[in-house]
């Protein structure tokens, strides 16, 4: 690359830097990028450190010393997650959405790349520290959320499967308990899909008594992998506490009232605005 | 916002550039973000557009005069794509991706995020002359190759079910035989989910005879919809060119031999570097 001036500079290493999510780039890569001194490298990064937060878009973490560089780590500021989030609940709370059986049409706004790139965010924002090689999901609406997780997170994506045709050689298959309809159903995962030992992000749409994602835990086990932690876009409060199959999970949205006669629902902040890790 | 320094202006308008690909953003509204003359604003586009011009990021479109404005257009120009492409075939052509029927397991990679974003922009690359509403694929697979391509190209996603479960009020179904296999399959897409005369890319993973893509188009005549491009991962080219439902598509990939038995295969550069639009 030819030497640019500092303008331009600024230009290419925010570019780079936002193309390049939860990677350490080291400042000798940047110097010898930009044919720049290490200082003006610092003085640089400092300055997008100092937007970067400011804007709300995350972290920009530098490691000083002979190893040093730099990492951005995207995230969301509490206050803007909010609004957003406010926002969607207003729009899921259309009466027109509500579908038999207590769902909430929502497959619309998971179709927007906008709203899940935030979304995104968001549940980087609640995973930042955990330590995590993977995000599980199963087919098919929660696909959206996953991608625009990893992609904030730079980490791959697993799509179990909701039958037991996979193509793609030897397979796990479990079966499972919808909490929300009490069928058997089968899920699986190709072997090779998933190393042993994982520690894997679980990210799904729409959480009931947690039977799907129970189903994705128990898959988990029979691959010696670890659940890292389950992030849900709207878990659904209408039951007993003691209903659900497990307590430790993040939802950005609360569904706590559907009357099916009237088609009003109440929808609220999830849980993550309990107690925001920002 | 307040006022920012040039430096921190360039860092924040990159970010705010990058961040909402296809948006005509006016010239007004950057000057009234950053609290600055049109004219410094001006300045400043030009080195960006420099930038992501010479980095292949994609154009920056200037549109003069009182309703002008600027859009940024994420492209890949074709050395690039080119270099990510042959690594992509040498890593298809490993033998043991040689799945029962002539199929590739190339599900790890469709898993990884930065592959995903270059096929993304090289998929927004071919379609970006193109009038485009929706973007629509058919689960599972193709999942990630359609949001990654929507990033970039600001655009919805709409995913047509290989069942009819659909569960989201009334939905249209039809039969297709899948050119591989002859069996006669089902795809449904909810009523609510495309309006009429939308105008439609069609994006999926693989495409043999192209079955699949066929039964896509016909759900969008019942929708009275539009066909604006066709896009796939890897084509098969193992077949006479007599048996393709269709001529007119995109393939970024192209398999043009495997043996069973040896498990070898052979694959090679797509139809969208014969002639690029970059």
């Amino acid at each position: 690359m030819k030497k640019l001036k500092r303008s331009a500079r600024l230009v290419e290493m925010t570019q780079y830097l936002l193309n390049r999510p939860h990677t350490l780039i080291s400042l000798t890569a940047f110097a010898d990028r930009y044919q720049s001194a290490k200082s003006s490298i610092s003085e640089d990064l400092a300055i997008i450190k100092e937007v970067f937060e400011e804007e709300g878009l995350g972290e920009l973490h530098t490691l000083a010393g002979a190893a040093g560089g730099v990492k951005y780590t995207p995230k969301m500021n509490v206050d803007e997650a909010k609004k957003i989030m406010e926002s969607v609940c207003r729009q899921l709370e259309q009466p027109e959405r509500v579908l038999p059986g207590g769902y909430l049409y929502m497959t619309d706004m998971l179709g927007q790349p906008g709203l899940l790139a935030d979304i995104g965010r968001m549940f980087a924002t609640a995973f930042a520290s955990k330590d995590i090689d993977v995000i599980m999901t199963v087919e098919t609406k929660g696909i959206p959320l996953a991608y625009a997780t990893a992609a904030c997170m730079n980490l791959p994506v697993v799509i179990v499967r909701r039958d037991n045709k996979v193509t793609e050689g030897s397979a796990v298959s479990i079966n499972y308990v919808s909490g929300s309809n009490k069928r058997i159903q089968t899920m699986s995962l190709a072997r090779r899909a998933l190393k042993e030992q994982s520690r894997v992000l679980i990210i799904d749409d729409f959480m009931k008594a947690g039977g799907t994602i129970q189903g994705m835990m128990d898959l988990l086990h029979e691959f010696n992998a670890h659940v890292a932690g389950v992030g849900v876009f709207v878990e659904s409060g209408e039951l007993e506490s003691e209903d659900r199959l497990f307590e430790d999970y993040v939802s950005l949205a609360k569904l706590t009232a559907v009357d099916l006669k009237t088609k009003q629902t109440t929808i609220v902040l999830g849980n993550f605005f309990d107690n925001p890790q920002t």
